[in-house]
């Protein structure tokens, strides 16, 4: 069971609506600072363990330099990623520039960065030579294709985009060998959102096996394993969050049977995104409308804009309303915006305390993949950014958008 | 069969990206002033026929001022589509305000724009009243329920969040009536992307009952009956577009039926926006990167930030590659972009001739809820909008994004 608590009670919230106006998300600074803090702890076993936080999941310059500050690095995927790295002054190998199908600019300015490069396909081997020269230390990303089965959210790894083949990372390495190049790392992500401990075992396996074999047949002593991320989070009451802890000893347990026996000592990244912040955020609106047709709907001013997670995929996000929380849940509510999509629905048939014009309503689990995610559809704006202070105040880290923002670029 | 081929021969797109860069939408002017034209033909036997174009499709006040000339309307369900609507004097009747868990200020904008406003719910009466009083016309959104069976995709009527009911259009038109509104229509939306002709009769059928019903007992000829929009259109080749002639004859039976016979003969409006624009726009876009692993990909320099129904939905789009529109199709390809999505897939499994790097691969139907719909995920940029003139040459009418438009908002 996870707890479905909020960080703020409504005297709090309303004080700080009544300087940033709904909608907007907020992000609660010390619980993500301890939650880091205690992946950390369950990896201390791990020689130069590193999260490199996804940026994608959040890519706010303030999330991320509350991050880097407690140790973690950014992994980017993209040119707008590497941007926001030098916002906030993290380079060098506090970088993986995980991407693919990359263009040749974006290798140039990871370069530039001196991030860590992980290639996607083996043919950019020579499309990077080519284009930004040999880098310090390359990784290479793995796709173990039918070795692993994949989990609901992204796929079977046969039929993922990315990575290498098996035969293709042994001939990848002894290309880069061969080329003279020094240091090298393995990178793998065959997970999304998945709550099973043993599958991100299975997975540390499947890396650990493949580095024993490289250290054998190609003599290469890997510098790091990136076990990718993946690591879900309870959005429903009754899930439970991933023991950390578990994880860690299990995932040790492991290293020292297969690596440890073989004198190997990677380093161990993780490159976790949505557990880091996901559940700290919570996206806070006010309800602005009820309707009774052949459901009952509370409309509320934000909208799929604002958190595309429901209306994309169906996704289930807790809803409490501020000051109801321990108030009996007897009413049946679609709670919706006002985008012109049906699916505009942040939770369909929900039990909910009875909601009145005016109330805070408040959907949880916004901190990865929530705002990052809004479109402007309709012509809708997307939200603020705050950031939860530990003495209840808020601090803007990103402004809501103007109807100038999103007629900036016609051309008329 | 729907034909699918591209406005353009090779040398007429490397000569547009000369000057334009991929990837960008492009769309061909005749062909969507063609289509504007056929359409108003097959529905010539009605009343004040008008079409008011769903400015969310593609909101773009090039596109909006070139329909308007051609006699279409508006309809808009948002402040920024409102906000459209001025920058092309489109105003007063031209346009129907069609939106839902409406802000005060939106109403507000709407009036001032002498718009038609269609109310969602019977609560906006009073809200409507109370924020910016009555109107000279007044319209209702009908959701027939369970009168009406849905389709795949907009979903059964009864589970949609739009509308009144049957019972609640008769209170609403008589509390208008005796507030002294004398000019009124009436308008339902229960079909999105339908190809089949006899569902919009269908529809037809239950307005005009409603109509008839409404004249009865309130006592109102209704102005205007807006049959909503939903027209589909053949993103596969081996469907059939809607036969908008025989549309157009199967509706004027039962209006002669229905209504002709009661001496009723309101107007009669759509507000489709796919069918009018849907067809005639291309997401152009250059092969950059082919990759074989467990399956063969051709990646492009285009992403679902440029088109979002593929990766969102798993909705076919054709692809053309330009200059081997007639090459044999033997090869079986994911056309993929780079978003760090798995999902980020314009086409699976799909057979296609050998495509080179620097080969121009072209999307299909992406005139509508293309460019409209993207994101801004893993920091993607949004493309640039050109339209295609009847010279082959091309106007810019939305420039690309940039990374200071997608870091406009941060606050660091």
């Amino acid at each position: 069971m996870a707890e479905k608590n909020i960080p703020f009670n409504k005297e709090q919230i309303e004080k700080i609506i009544e300087k940033f106006p709904t909608p907007f998300h907020i992000y609660d600074e010390k619980a993500i600072v301890d939650n880091a803090r205690r992946f950390k702890k369950a990896f201390e076993w791990a020689p130069g363990f590193k999260n490199f936080y996804a940026v994608k999941a959040l890519p706010n310059p303030s999330i991320l330099k509350l991050l880097h500050d407690e140790g973690f690095g950014a992994d980017c995927s993209s040119m707008a990623e590497l941007h926001i790295c030098d916002m906030v002054n993290v380079s060098g190998e506090d970088i993986m520039f995980t991407s693919n199908e990359t263009p040749e600019e974006e290798y140039q300015k990871a370069m530039d960065q001196k991030a860590v490069i992980n290639l996607d396909d083996i043919t950019h081997i020579d499309f990077l030579e080519k284009c930004a020269g040999l880098p310090e230390v390359i990784c290479f990303r793995y796709n173990p294709g039918p070795l692993k089965g994949g989990n609901d959210i992204i796929g079977n790894p046969e039929d993922a985009k990315y990575g290498l083949t098996r035969e293709q990372m042994l001939e990848a390495y002894q290309i880069m060998k061969d080329k003279g190049v020094k240091r090298f790392g393995m990178h793998t992500m065959v997970a999304s959102n998945e709550l099973n401990v043993d599958y991100f075992v299975e997975t540390a396996v499947i890396l650990f096996e493949m580095a024993a074999e490289i250290a054998e047949q190609v003599g290469i002593d890997l510098e790091f394993i990136n076990l990718g991320g993946g690591i879900g989070i309870p959005y429903k009451p009754e899930q439970d969050e991933v023991n950390l802890e578990e994880l860690g000893e299990k995932i040790e347990k492991k290293y020292n049977e297969i690596l440890g026996s073989k004198n190997l000592k990677p380093a161990i990244f993780f490159e976790c995104g949505r557990m880091i912040t996901g559940p700290y955020g919570y996206l806070v609106t006010r309800a602005i409308h009820s309707k009774s047709i052949y459901k009952e709907y509370i409309a509320v001013d934000g909208c799929m804009a604002n958190l595309m997670r429901p209306g994309m995929y169906g996704a289930y996000h807790h809803v409490t309303v501020v000051g109801k929380e321990n108030a009996t849940a007897d009413c049946t509510y679609d709670v919706v915006g006002s985008l012109c999509e049906n699916c505009d629905k942040f939770a369909v048939d929900r039990q909910l305390p009875k909601i009145d014009k005016g109330d805070v309503v408040v959907m949880h689990d916004t901190g990865a993949h929530g705002h990052s995610m809004g479109f402007n559809y309709n012509g809708k704006l997307r939200s603020a950014e705050l950031m939860l202070k530990e003495d209840k105040t808020a601090v803007m880290i990103r402004r809501e958008e103007t109807y100038d923002d999103l007629f900036a670029t016609l051309k008329f």
